[in-house]
């Protein structure tokens, strides 16, 4: 590989939904997972949803000989469920939490207690470095009403920094993830216009898989039907972009997805199909500038459009922020007036009553915090996009 | 100064202890504060302990007309506390909490409900990219039995990691901040080596202020005395580091610090002292190699000096984990028994009894919680700090 002066790079990226006890045969999915990426020897594998670190463990022992470097990101309780497999060194790698990630009481979801963020390695491969980053962003669970949508942004916009700051002594930035976005989407192209990322399977030469490209797709089985409904073909949210920073050129040859199920196997390796991209990677004369013009036109309008949806989310929080409060200070009355009045109750429904209200009292302070801290970070966001704005404002008209 | 080949940049430090109803005088030493900083006229001010929005958006009001651009840096509940002032354009920002602060049972320090981190602001002076960090690091307490020494460790390598992560692209690096470590201490050690940060101090031609140039020192009418019996001249934990990256050359022409009273006045800025720093920046002819050498080797002890010491944390936080886990196991064990055994005691005993149990079991949980997330942030670190030294060592034998 040394001698060609085109270096082909095989990418696997897949959302392995490995919950213990949660995921539906969950190790002899982690096994075909395994078995497969042994034998078709990509150059990278880009995991999510690794929740146990035994299955990292087993998976890393299985592939130690075809893939020597690998690395787990470990973040908060459960982890961070991000996993590389190289065939190359890994050199570096850093982990970065998002800031906010849902809500503690949408305990049905349970993403609040998964430490969602985005791990980087750094990787060299014929002189060439790659900034390689893998993520999973917040799920969206309900399109119509999306309660999280100022949360993944948020999380959009702090994936679209951490790449900007962290990538500008890469040769090669390739992200690889469960985005939980439509390509479409604000979230998507506000990562992909701050970073200047491409989106691998629009730009691939060549496509196999599901129509449109989709990673969650009807005819698995282990997807939820009612959630795809609106969505008969499926939707796509698993991606791979890319970019070349300095003097290299990237291309897509061949875009690739499962199926629904795993090649010549009668279950899928996940509710999400895998994505895997073979990408070329030429060494160009000169290095590419930052033009100014449309690109950068388009990009003011889709910062706008975030930090309007921030905007409406940071209301939404402090309208709960207040609603929490003044729950709280009910309750804290409550309970003075109990105890203030002696016990006008039966004993026993007393006993209960003191009880509810201490419970109020400390749940809404509880979500009164939460809300303190949601209101900040969105804030945050927000005037880091006017700032951005206004970078980008002062450059077009300089320009 | 477009036309000035040097570049002269003053920048000013401080830890300003303003935590609302805790610090004593606060609003008098932020007016005093903001008054000093308008009438010196720094170019750059990196502030700690601004825990209260108000007291930065009354300082960011006074000192408009002077620094003309201002960040506040949002995180968790209570906020990091950091925060810049510029008489610059700041063109980006971006934050990175540590993963490890204290002990959540440590209510005394109160460290862990602070969201401690690293901000980092990017300015352009004279078409040269400054990136400037600002931090706070966990404090010590105790220095015979430091249980926060791994924590400490932690941070600095992550601090390090970050800076090394995200200056590529810049020409000078910046940090100032209340590092919390004494110059010769290992993480000290490891957060120079690892960046090649410099120690204004060490470096400046001239200097003025308290001997050694410390910034904790008794005849701070605001300092704790006890905490300085051992150190009869203070201690020096306040810091500003730099280094050029390319084809720049820094050097600290002047390095001042406060001596207990703010100037011309009877009372003190903080308990900390500020330091202030005037920095040289020159372009010279050509980029300045990463040579190898004596510097390499002796990060190599360093990095293992630091990964003894998180290894030595990590045992202590699986003893822990296995100490909370048992008891949660023993006080479930209690309730349980309790509930089969009926009511033994008299009913009164009874109650108090179960209710001792329940609270037991949800405090050793959530202690088993918390040790499990400790273990986990320190095998972390202590694997990327081996993965380092496989790159020193790789690098040493090669070169």
């Amino acid at each position: 590989m040394e001698a060609d002066p085109t270096l082909r790079l095989r990418v696997f990226d897949l959302n392995c939904w490995a919950i213990r006890y949660l995921s539906k045969r969950r190790q002899e999915r982690v096994r075909l997972i395994g078995d497969t990426l042994r034998r078709e020897g990509f150059d990278l594998v880009l995991l999510q949803e690794v929740w146990s670190e035994r299955d990292y463990r087993d998976l890393k022992a299985k592939l130690g000989g075809c893939y020597p470097f690998s690395h787990y990101f470990r973040s908060g309780v459960i982890g961070s469920g991000l996993c590389v497999f190289s065939k190359f060194p890994i050199l570096d790698t850093l982990l970065y939490q998002y800031s906010l990630n849902g809500y503690p009481y949408m305990l049905q979801h349970g993403d609040w207690f998964c430490g969602k963020s985005v791990g980087l390695v750094i990787i060299k491969i014929s002189g060439i470095i790659f900034n390689v980053y893998v993520t999973h962003l917040h799920a969206e669970y309900c399109r119509e009403k999306d309660a999280y949508l100022p949360h993944r942004l948020v999380q959009a916009w702090e994936l679209a920094q951490f790449i900007r700051h962290t990538s500008k002594a890469a040769d090669v930035v390739l992200l690889g993830g469960d985005l939980n976005m439509h390509p479409e989407d604000v979230g998507i192209r506000l990562l992909r216009g701050w970073t200047g990322l491409r989106d691998a399977f629009a730009e691939a030469t060549r496509f196999e898989g599901c129509e449109d490209g989709c990673t969650l797709v009807p005819n698995n089985c282990f997807t939820v039907k009612a959630e795809l409904l609106p969505f008969p073909l499926g939707i796509r949210i698993d991606y791979i972009l890319y970019k070349a920073i300095s003097s290299f050129t990237v291309k897509c040859e061949e875009l690739k997805t499962t199926t629904g199920t795993a090649p010549g196997m009668d279950i899928p390796f996940s509710d999400h199909e895998a994505v895997m991209a073979t990408l070329h990677i030429q060494k160009q004369g000169q290095a590419v500038g930052a033009g100014l013009g449309a690109a950068e036109l388009t990009l003011v309008d889709v910062v706008t459009e975030a930090r309007t949806e921030v905007g409406v989310g940071l209301r939404a929080a402090q309208r709960q922020r207040y609603s929490a409060g003044r729950m709280a200070v009910l309750a804290a009355l409550g309970v003075l007036a109990g105890l203030a009045a002696g016990q006008p109750f039966p004993k026993l429904s007393f006993s209960l009553l003191a009880f509810l209200a201490v419970g109020v009292l400390l749940l809404s302070t509880g979500l009164h915090l939460f809300h303190t801290m949601e209101v900040k970070m969105l804030q945050g966001t927000e005037e880091q996009m006017r700032m951005a704005l206004r970078v980008l404002q002062e450059r077009l008209s300089d320009g």
